[in-house]
């Protein structure tokens, strides 16, 4: 399973001389794909198929729902491409018997949990109203609120995508070869990228910065990978919070985002001031290229920074290199993360 | 202008052997491009493109809104095809100054003013529990309830990409060569159907069934086409009013896929009842092929009827025939309707 290159979304189609009154129309419908997608995981309509019921009736019976209900839901999932239909009935394909059959080790139904919640979803209903006023949809400051309660459901739900890119970024850290090391997770989450790093180090020492209901989840994961005598938790924001350095390494995955340039700044300086001479830190960023409209995926994630914050952004390589100069820093290096659309960027203190 | 033999949906990524977490991705974040592309228009972002505009500073002042705003929301518009973008800044596509300028005679914003109401799309949120319990997710019976208001924005907004339809379904019944012809249409909405019918028949009169406050805009838009005094409305359910035949010809327009084959067929006896012999029914609808998951956009809206009806579903041309024939009808014709994804049916009362 890999990620293309340059991971693009489905293929907008491809620009012609001549209107497509196809783009306009599925544009105009785009929200059902996400809509029958959660609606089939909600129901485990994979796990039914994979298990081998292949006909509407069957799968009535296992969903406990109806027959037309059924067969009009599996048809569309066939349409947008994660079933198949023959004589027979439906059918997995490679995409769906991966990710969305419960009995594949590769199981990421629940980052529906996260993706789906209704206080992010609905603000994109009101993306109009963002761009007048300048303002996240979302009551407060959205996402970067004190103590959101969606980061509880993120730590627990998004896990599924994130280990191959957990143990990713722990050996940029590891590559650093220090045995002995300390090292701070900021925004840790679910906590794996600290856990990743503990799980390979077994000298490594953690400490994980969130919100005091996320570090329970963290703290839980760090349980689950035996790692917990090695993984302290300090809870509060990491704007304001003592670090209590230094370090022999630190992690700041997908936090920049939320921020603007400024604050994403004044963070920097506090975890330069927190880190060893030396020592590096590792960012993990979705990062367009200077274009902002490539790759897709990263590109796209700006979207998402509007709906959700009322400053973040998915910044380009350049835009972080000069803020982790802005800080402190001296030169960063931009490494792509293998089958992920995200890209880790590797700092060492001078 | 012209829709591709079998308009598809943008393309579903091609189904290869491998998993493919971009199109999960993807899926699980379709619902932003219909959100991107509703926050555009009810900015007129488009139409401030197309007058020249083409730099985020430029826009934002246009829109009255921030910089940063527009310029993430003009990104994810160019990744997914309404917009191209160079080092001036933003342009459009052909797809959107066809559809999407103001200044376009085929303007088409207006029908997001449908397509996107909360009710409506809000349906697809439940799709789960639409399945569990086989009912709409709408309050009531959805869009099939007495006199619901969203047929009257229906009526207001949907008309754009009507006007060449509704030409060709006139040319159907002009072909049966009556000159004097009374003409019902039934469901009639905007009106379009039999307006065009009596524009290029000046001896056409029209009798057009819905609910009051929707023929109220049939009757504004019949007076704008100068056909006024040939069109009389006739308020009330089509299950149970008195059509007052014989008619000369019937229009029967995106009205069977609301309702369950056993009240198409009582429908249909009342219309056959009200048909003089020898003259003709027509019939429009999405029609999927027999496998029902191709063409993609009349296969794909099946889905739409699971969310807003309790029983309706995109019928096959075999299920419109068997329906027609239980009514009384002869043999019928599919008669696919150039630029859109719709199919005519002709049939003719022995």
């Amino acid at each position: 399973m890999t990620y293309a290159t340059a991971p693009e979304l489905s293929p907008s189609r491809p620009i012609t001389g001549q209107p497509d009154p196809v783009l306009l129309w599925d544009t105009f419908h785009a929200y059902q794909r996400t809509a029958a997608l959660d609606a089939a995981i909600d129901l485990d309509l994979f796990t039914g198929i994979g298990e081998g019921r292949r006909t509407p009736s069957q799968l009535a019976e296992f969903c406990k729902g109806s027959e037309r209900g059924v067969r009009i839901l599996c048809d569309y999932l066939t349409i947008i491409g994660f079933l198949s239909k023959d004589d027979g009935g439906y059918q997995l394909t490679p995409t769906s018997a991966f990710f969305l059959n419960r009995h594949s080790p590769t199981y990421s139904g629940t980052i529906s949990q996260f993706l789906n919640l209704p206080e992010l979803v609905s603000a994109y209903g009101k993306l109009a109203d963002v761009i007048r006023n300048g303002e996240t949809a979302m009551v407060g400051k959205g996402t970067v609120d004190a103590e959101d309660p969606v980061w509880v459901v993120f730590a627990k739900s998004m896990t599924p995508l994130i280990g191959p890119t957990a143990d990713f970024v722990a050996s940029l850290i590891n590559g650093a070869g220090r045995a002995k090391a300390r090292v701070l997770d900021i925004a840790a989450g679910h906590g794996l990228f600290g856990i990743s790093v503990a799980r390979h180090n077994p000298e490594a020492e953690i400490v994980a910065v969130d919100w005091p209901a996320v570090l329970r989840v963290a703290q839980e994961n760090a349980r689950k990978a035996g790692v917990q005598a090695r993984y302290e938790l300090l809870a509060g924001d990491a704007f304001t919070i003592d670090f209590k350095g230094p370090y022999d390494a630190v992690l700041l995955t997908n936090l920049l985002h939320h921020f603007n340039d400024e604050a994403c700044v004044s963070l920097l300086r506090k975890i330069h001031a927190s880190l060893k001479p030396g020592c590096r830190l590792v960012t993990l960023e979705f990062v367009p290229n200077d274009d902002r409209i490539s790759p897709a995926i990263p590109a796209a994630f700006s979207l998402t920074m509007l709906a959700q914050t009322p400053e973040g952004d998915a910044y380009t390589f350049a835009e972080l290199s000069k803020m982790l100069k802005a800080a402190g820093f001296g030169e960063s290096k931009a490494v792509p993360v293998p089958n992920s659309p995200q890209t880790a960027i590797v700092t060492q203190r001078s």
